[in-house]
């Protein structure tokens, strides 16, 4: 943590931040630059340090210098976690395929789905039972009688289940069900539904919210993994940017980026990401070229007829066809798919 | 709703449109442009509706006409709501202000900060018992504990306690000690928590999310007055954008746009919106000239003791300075405060 | 400038960092932490230093601790500037205001404007001859016409013209009308324009970009101060963000900390900064509540019939309320209008 | 252009509406909805009548149906335009690399770069000789001597030299020594700028400005197109948002948005959209995947002597096994590259 002085600051105050930093039991090393002084503060403790030094009189800023996340990171870990659960492996360079319908609708769809899905040649099954509307008076899902329908769907084909829990209260329901539970964009900061699904012990696919930093979105992974469930796979899912041709902005390089700082693995979902149907298909290969361990898609045999999120959904044919190419995509940069 | 078909697009895909549309319940009504043919659907049912024509052949985009909130808008209630607890109130040209720290970290604290509220005139007093946390090794609050000191300030002056509820399942209990509660940021669009706040039945300070548009906020305003709960006061607190030398950006603008488009009051958070201390009175003031009907301000006897957040709080004679000029503000723009 | 190197660098990589500082003329200071080692580099050189030792392996970051502007900082002069010009006074303590059309468009309208203006107690007259457009179908001014037309409003009525100039080329040419040269928005990092506009030795509205960091904003003004005219007024109207409800974000908190930064005046664009009428005068009211030291204001006669950015324009009628209004919050925070 | 009125509003401010649609010489179509009416404004002319329409009372808001730019739209020319200059061919399936340093430093440095591009099979050879830079105290490029050194590499190597031009005072300048003129994203709203490249008639390589919308980029290109200079190529380099792990966000969407909507070329160039070397390799072979027309890198020799931008340039090594991906990916999606 470097205590950054305002230029011209009597030595009194650099003396009471030098006081302050030994007594929070940080050592401290004052440096005398041409204009102004710094103090740099060492040692292990660092939340409320950082906080009460910014207070100070004559405090410009305070640099934090360690990233504030530890379990998440590959200093803890070099090696990638690899997430496997049935046919579904994401993370160390094999590269997994979660798709299905925005919301289980019925009998009918979720299992016409499923087939489609399965002979696509992906191996998780997504379908939301409980839905997060922005509006109350949107689709809410099917709710438990939606849970069942996903679980048949799974015998009948094998794929992996991967459904959103939106609030701690269903999490063992939600539980009973899926084999990767979600935590959705809107919930990524939802602590004690993090710390819920993270007891629960199944595999977490986390949603990185709209406007979350990469050191938010892995503090959320933090409070996951501290549970000891190890089982988190990232996902990026597109911002909240000036941009309005796209619902949101796709940045993809949050893949290599978060590759660089951490050993959990990281989809994308360019669904959610881009809003539009012609440009998913695009998009999940560029994300397999930019490395992701994962993409999860809308797909909907109808998407006319869907109860939510239609204008995003990829007809069969168009996701057979990007499958296609997504692994000649992820052959070219030598992930297993 | 107004369907932009493409230009160009063959008859056959406009008539599959109109065809939808009366499917629908809708009345369609075709218009032919210079370049392009647009189809107006007419009528009471919308939101599956625009996502199915969204994803029709020949479609380009799907204009929303109608403001998708109900219960919050002015077209259904002209007359401001006012949130009366205690001495505090809010909205229909009075202004309520809410001071306190960022956490209860204990009784000297707590009461030495209530005192001081009050006597710089405020009538509700803040103070987090369940606090969310980015990071899961930040402090988190002293839980039931914080909240019956909270209460033991208000016994002591007062005040009315407006005090964060972080889960569903801590509705109940806080319910017990507060005279409002705060669903914050991070859980502005946590339905299930929204839907129980409402429920409880006392007034809700709902602070606007970090990327949230106005629609947003409002429908997550709407959730609650779905439950029969009019008690809503929405605070804008701060939005992400690329600035950097603030915490978030504080638009004062959403304050007249809200009071255009909604009847709830609106309470403004410079204390967040800045994330600086030397920034805070000052965007005070400016939140109560653009017609602010409440501030929430972080203040700290002793900030840089704080636990949390001391970087953005007050100090008690900043705090009666701000309070001071704010009063001389509200009066030049015919408030009372 | 704090070089921070990754995690378990070798020690051969460190002492490169520090022989590579030595060599650009800095002193090196190293620190060792628990986890990491960090060197400062301490010395006046900084530009093409940072950006090599950014290169250098097992360099996490450097993080830059000196402001990269010089005299636009109050460091350098801490007495507030004013710049007057005719009847027209911003800074120090003295809140200027300027209104007009978006665009002069005839003889009578800017003469009509001109004679509102004033008698609705301003001193600056704004009006726009060469008109950056977005889209080149769209009017783009009077050009040299709409100069003289200025010239003869002033003539007529003793006010300050403030007009933007596009082009470096149009200096000479608009540097014989105008009072004030307006450099705009989509300009503002137009290197040659900037140096050719400090040149010309009037008065500068330097309008902030949508996307500038406060960083940013001042090294444009830099850009001016550098060739010795030191009449910058730094102009605050809006950014761009994800909100839609207004055509750009204004973040009034940019006042207040422009003022701990800068002796430089700042003002503030209510019209460009909301992009609605309705929205105008309160938001204008809320900057001079933040300590704005002037106000530039779209005014128009009869704004239906306006050429350009009509929406956006205050009625003369509401342009003298929002006058009235502006001088009682400019009473209550201490300004002179 | 569809007229929203508020709901509730009189027939006669309607019937304004109408009567101001027909006096603009466009036809109005009146439309009653349940809870209020819209009237669309059907016919050709366009720019003034929205603005127009936007101030009358009773009006909600105003949506205009049509895009618009014209010339660069896919409705007035569906062929993709290829730019092609020495071996270098941009758009129609084939996938042009441009690469060199940021700034042109010296004889040596510009040629060794030279044959590197050259060896590594890319076909473009970019180098800053007029350098817009932030900091009026940073190395402001070598100018003309930059552009002879240039023409030397290109006559030696036979790349096609790309280079910025800064002022329309330079055009004529750069114009006779550069293969392609590039506008950086500072400029793309510099009109006389973008007019005076366009009569220069070079190629031009157009950046989007950091906070340019869609429609704002193809205005911008619409203003060469203009000219009657059809030789555009646009290229995405990263937006300004909240991100701060990276010093712009790259919005791949943006290549498959502007393949739908218009016939000109789209580069990427992922050292400004990232801003930082580990992540640029990997962002180039996503453009690629997400059907990039071309790509522009930085490299060095000697990034940690670059005299700018060196932290975001490749080491020649680290090109050249970026240039063998890149061409694994291009064939998985059908370009050549």
């Amino acid at each position: 943590m470097i205590v950054v002085m305002k230029p011209g600051t009597p030595q009194k105050q650099i003396a009471e931040v030098v006081a302050l930093i030994e007594q929070l039991g940080l050592r401290a090393n004052r440096i005398e630059g041409t204009e102004l002084t710094v103090v740099a503060a060492l040692g292990e403790k660092r939340d409320g340090a950082k906080q009460a030094l910014e207070t100070m009189e004559g405090v410009e800023k305070v640099v934090p210098i360690l990233a504030p996340y530890k379990m998440a990171s590959v200093e803890v870990k070099r090696e990638p976690t690899v997430v496997q659960v049935r046919n579904l492996t994401v993370g160390g360079g094999r590269l997994g395929v979660i798709a299905g319908p925005c919301s289980v609708e019925s009998r009918e769809q979720i299992l016409e789905v499923a087939h489609i899905v399965k002979e696509a040649g992906a191996a998780g099954l997504r379908g939301g039972a409980f839905k997060p509307r922005t509006s109350p008076y949107s689709f809410q899902g099917m709710k438990e009688k939606g849970l069942e329908l996903l679980a048949e769907a799974r015998d009948a084909t094998g794929l992996a289940v991967v459904t959103e829990v939106m609030a701690k209260e269903h999490v063992e329901l939600v539980a009973k069900y899926a084999d990767v539970m979600q935590v959705g964009a809107r919930n990524m900061q939802n602590y004690p539904l993090l710390e819920a699904v993270g007891e629960a012990g199944l595999p977490v696919l986390l949603k990185r919210g709209p406007s979350a930093t990469m050191d938010e979105f892995l503090l959320a992974a933090e409070y996951i993994l501290k549970t000891g469930n190890q089982k988190v796979i990232l996902c990026e899912r597109g911002i909240r940017t000036f941009e309005d041709h796209t619902r949101f902005t796709l940045p993809l390089a949050s893949v290599p980026y978060l590759h660089e700082k951490t050993h959990l693995p990281v989809m994308v979902d360019p669904s959610h990401g881009t809003g539009k149907a012609s440009l998913v298909a695009t998009m999940a290969r560029a994300a397999v070229a930019a490395g992701a361990d994962g993409l999860i898609v809308e797909i909907h045999p109808h998407p006319e007829k869907a109860l939510s999120d239609g204008y995003q959904a990829l007809t069969p044919a168009a996701f057979r066809e990007m499958m296609l190419d997504c692994r000649k995509v992820a052959e070219a940069v030598g992930l297993r798919m």
